[in-house]
């Protein structure tokens, strides 16, 4: 679940940073039972995290190393005096052919948690094939609540479609069949837990990352809802049940003030499904620190 | 629709209630032509109202005298300090199988619109076989508005596949079909009016019980939406279409001041077929008292 | 885009407005390769917009020149002592006949982005036969953000069934599949440009015409969330994707501050295909005056 360690510390100055990415055909097992050719952002699923600061210059190096076209679109920020980097073949840009590279340059001037994707073919590329990761800009003047932030948790959800497993340039029409679901690229029981302790403040940021929309539901605690597509709420309320559809993000804060063990998952009945069957899809468990396995926990090992 | 007679008179202690709950293979006329084999909480669908006070400390009995195996899961309830009652197999206890019985204890500390479900084999046991019910959990210190409620109406929509009708144990995988949908278990003209007279306020909690995602449309009236998964908002909202996904609950007042006969009802287009066939599904209709019945009017009788 | 010049001057008095409004059976181009048969309010989809003030009186008269029966609803329209006039069959009124005409009268009391659409077999004349069109109330007193708005722009959404674009009668039902989506009935390349300039205040009204969910995604710029359903919220809020639902409409205000040309679309994968293939659907582009451009640029001309 991308547990990191919280915030970085701040810094004053806008710095620039340069990154370098490869765009990879690779294999990603979803789930036991599937394995998915994807086009992998340095050959993974999501794509590395981008974590940068308010303000930074962004230099990003993207080499194209599959057989199709592919662009980048770096979904939230607004690309102001910058609109040739916003990833869009026949908008603002010509697409990245196989074998090519492209450079993006932009400040990061929109906080909050963002991601990027590409652009071209989005029902294959982006709907089935795993062309996303997360970008977080971190904001110069954070919230008191983002202070208090103990673990930072990114839950990217997707489906894939088995009948386009193995067929790259097919798959992601509205008469195709998604019949597996995931968290980050994967299917419980592939998915991590979420180990906390008590007294732990969680960030989770919810993408919907794929093409539907996803009800995700904390056992055992109440999430407050504290920011939408990255940007703060003036009024941030309580949901135990969070929709997140295509393209949103929503940002929610949990309080580990309930040791136990509790399921958290989406509550769209199909979507915890794999091929099928019961259970699968965005499951994960909260573990909290200190409490016993016995041998039925279905995540014992 | 579940009309009641408003709050319970508020009480100083906290109670111990105890309920006893069976679950049963029951058929369900969810449309007039539709006989459907459901697993029903006291042999009904929606299963029986819980209704407590904010504090009350549980304990349900509950027997399985169905099949196949199954828990209860207290959606909402945080299960402080009681996490192995929170009906989740595999995780929280071992399912309940058939022929036994297991009791589940909490603490209601958690206010307002809240339900419970079954959480084994959930595509099916909750998509398609009916097995939840509503849980009401009545807060000490009640809103303003909620002090003015005169009429209470519960509305849980989900969706049914006529292929799995009459068979346990399967249906509810993304390949399925849903052909038929309804309000607390029956597709219109099943569906009950909603009676009222000027001057009511009337509340009415949504709860999206299945896999799909309902849009409620009130004619006539405004809804002011005053609470999410059963707490209140800080700025309640008005309007006249509100979506209802997978595990939500939205509470929603309606001021009772236009008195006509007004059809209520999901507008998502499939949703108003059953079998297909237009008009079904969660579909019902305001009847202020007073006002004549023509003979086209379709529930004159 | 239905780009208009802004709000009409106010007025004080009510003031009887009578419009004359018939239903054909005409063929839409929704896509370069579709032509589908619409039943078309005055031979248009959308229907013609009906701009109004906030407490005028409206006389409408419906001639029904199709083969089939139809009624109007006109939806977020309170009908306060007029529920005869709510255009529901077998709820207020008998069907308009084929070769029949009815009159609507009622009082605009309820301000903002309104809508109607046919409400009989609304699975096929809403979901898929283009039976909606924009009612805009002007309020009396409109919001400071309101005053500032120098573009208009209507943005309803549908899906298309190309299995019953022949087939008056048939369609719409949950077995069958939606292969076309679009945008003022219009998929992507038909769809039209947003053109504005530096400085504009841009205010769009998304509309759920038909039976899915959209999420609308703006690129450069963050969209201001300003009303639901017509009724200003008390606390606006930023996004860059916003889900809209069956029968929902949000106001959005975009502060032009960003030249460029920036695709703006629906986030929902599968939505931005026609037939199956990429790109169609919801797509249009925001071109801002004085950008040049490229040869490679997909409405160059």
């Amino acid at each position: 679940m991308m547990l990191g360690a919280g915030l970085v510390s701040g810094q004053v100055l806008a710095a620039e940073r340069e990154f370098d990415m490869t765009i990879e055909e690779v294999t990603l097992k979803v789930a036991p039972n599937l394995d998915y050719k994807v086009f992998g952002f340095n050959a993974q699923v999501p794509g590395p995290l981008i974590h940068v600061e308010e303000g930074d210059d962004l230099i990003i190096n993207v080499m194209n190393n599959t057989s199709l076209a592919h662009t980048i679109h770096w979904h939230g920020i607004r690309q102001k005096g910058s609109w040739q980097n916003d990833g869009v073949p026949g908008v603002t840009q010509k697409p990245i052919e196989a074998g090519e590279s492209f450079t993006y340059r932009f400040k990061a001037e929109r906080i909050g948690s963002l991601w990027y994707h590409c652009h071209v073919n989005v029902n294959e590329h982006v709907g089935i094939r795993g062309m996303w990761g997360p970008m977080i800009v971190d904001p110069k003047k954070p919230l008191p609540i983002e202070e208090r932030v103990t673990k930072d948790v990114i839950m990217m959800m997707s489906t894939w479609e088995s009948s386009a497993k193995d067929k790259y340039g097919e798959g992601g029409t509205p008469m195709d069949v998604a019949d597996y679901f995931s968290v980050n690229g994967k299917s419980f029981p592939l998915t991590q837990p979420l180990r906390i302790e008590k007294g732990d403040v969680v960030r989770i940021r919810f993408y919907g990352a794929g093409g539907a929309t996803h009800a995700m539901h904390s056992h055992g605690h109440d999430m407050l809802v504290t920011h939408k597509d990255g940007l703060p709420l003036d009024n941030p309320y309580y949901a135990d049940t969070v929709m997140v559809g295509p393209g949103e993000r929503y940002d929610v804060i949990i309080e580990a003030d309930n040791p136990g063990r509790f399921i958290f998952h989406d509550h769209v009945d199909t979507h915890v499904t794999a091929g099928g069957k019961f259970p699968g899809g965005p499951i994960t468990v909260i573990e909290y620190d200190g409490i016993e396995m016995e041998d039925w926990y279905v995540w014992k090992d």
